[in-house]
């Protein structure tokens, strides 16, 4: 049996079936919560999924890194930056790489703490912090309305747009959503105080209310989608769905949160499955989101 | 500038010129220590770089991390491990591969925690814990004695021995510093009581003691290098120094530690240098170790 076989997702919940469960947090959490309230988030990647610009490659890592705490209540306070690079690498693309990480750093409220250098292309990173309250992605209750911290669908236009060879006529909100996600900080800390759950959006919005539904065991109805404001005429201009679009594939790096907020784009009630409501009528979200090995 | 130019220690010194210093550990450091206790090590580098054997790999990627912490005073708690691998890779080969990791994480203290899946062949691991006396590598005093937890020279015999095709007549003890570096968690443990400073060996034993002296401002005399016993009638057979196989190499994962110790294989006095005594004379050893960009 192969990794691509298998997909991302089957091979680590066989793996988190051999290892055991040692905290409070699922293996569904993508970030870790030990009793003690040790908060735990790494991700790694190829380096040149990135942006090409040095400055915002290294302020995304961070944020990439940062959603996962963030969605899961958790302030990050130490960042540890790894990247395999070129031997042949310019200094000076470092150096701005670790400027803009360290920006980012301070915004998400915390400081890049160590590091390593190897030789490749990949970068690595682990985020800490604690928490007292982690918003578990099994906790969403019947009656909670979900919020979001930012748009979905931006960076999707983005990348589409990309292939496609339409990248100029593409809003800069969009290119902006994909080379420099924004988690919505402020946002988030302010939404800590109410909310219960939380996931971010990395994989695409239908895959996270899906696991927040799956685990949560509860019924999610989106009431009005999270998308940036020109998204609907950007896709209508170019043949796009904008469902699909705005949920199916990823990279917004915002995070939602469920509890018994007054505002927020979808509902949550008993029973099971995501719905789309239109005109009246609830229309199931398809489940898929971006996957590894068999992307 | 290119970082070939730099090597890999003369980059992270920029780095971290520009970060500033957020703990109680200098940068110098290979494990980051918080001000509250928090400490945390990374290390990151391609998969081929570790045994074919995939349980042995696993085992290699915890122990190679596991002994910057133990160098430091730390009990391992919590191993996070991300792997980027081929598509095409037996998902057989995965679960080896963690098991092994899960083996030596219990061994070093601690458990896996958490990991991150991705395309790719590199490895990358987080191994956090908490001290409330971090044994920094600044803190030798003249009067201190050093121990090793493990030997130094087996694993570069090995590869060396590889490297000139005479691997079979290669004594397994050896081999098995290579593929399945031991860091000697037991008597790391026992040495904490004592140690105030300590450092592991993972770039050469040379680097190491530089390392210590250089920060302590002290001077470092090696009385007998705590290599393998079979290791000098090995390098004699093959025309290798001695020296040059236990001190300029790495990859042995023992940890150094100084403090007022009964035994040890070298004392530290007031001065500065590293040297090695031989029949009442006093030789300096060379600095140079094992660095990623100009390796």
């Amino acid at each position: 049996m192969r990794l691509e076989d298998l997909g991302e997702r089957r091979v680590l919940e066989r793996v988190h079936a051999l290892l055991g469960k040692p905290g409070v947090s699922g293996f569904d959490d993508d970030c870790f919560v030990s009793r003690d309230g040790l908060a735990v988030s790494i991700d790694s990647g190829p380096l040149d999924e990135l942006s090409e610009n040095a400055f915002e490659a290294g302020r995304k890592t961070i944020a990439l890194n940062a959603s996962d705490l963030c969605s899961t209540g958790v302030k990050p306070e130490y960042f540890f930056l790894s990247l395999s690079l070129p031997a042949k690498k310019e200094f000076a693309w470092v150096k701005r790489f670790f400027k803009g990480a360290q920006l980012e750093a301070g915004l998400a409220g915390g400081r890049i703490a160590g590091g390593d250098l190897n030789e490749g292309a990949t970068y690595s990173i682990a985020g800490v912090g604690f928490t007292e309250k982690p918003l578990l992605r099994r906790n969403c209750r019947a009656g909670d309305r979900m919020v979001c911290s930012g748009t979905v669908g931006g960076a999707a236009a983005a990348r589409l747009a990309k292939q496609r060879k339409v990248f100029r006529g593409c809003p800069a909100e969009f290119k902006h959503a994909l080379d420099l996600p924004d988690p919505g900080y402020a946002f988030c800390r302010r939404a800590w105080r109410k909310a219960r759950a939380g996931m971010d959006v990395s994989d695409g919005l239908a895959f996270t209310l899906h696991e927040l539904a799956r685990l949560s065991r509860v019924k999610v109805v989106v009431e009005e989608l999270p998308v940036p404001r020109r998204l609907p005429a950007f896709c209508e201009r170019h043949g796009w769905d904008l469902v699909e679009a705005a949920t199916r594939f990823g990279e917004d790096y915002c995070c939602v949160f469920s509890g018994p907020f007054k505002d927020g784009f979808a509902r949550v009630e008993k029973g099971k499955g995501v719905f789309l409501e239109k005109g009246g009528e609830l229309i199931p979200l398809q489940k898929e989101g971006w996957e590894a090995f068999i992307g």
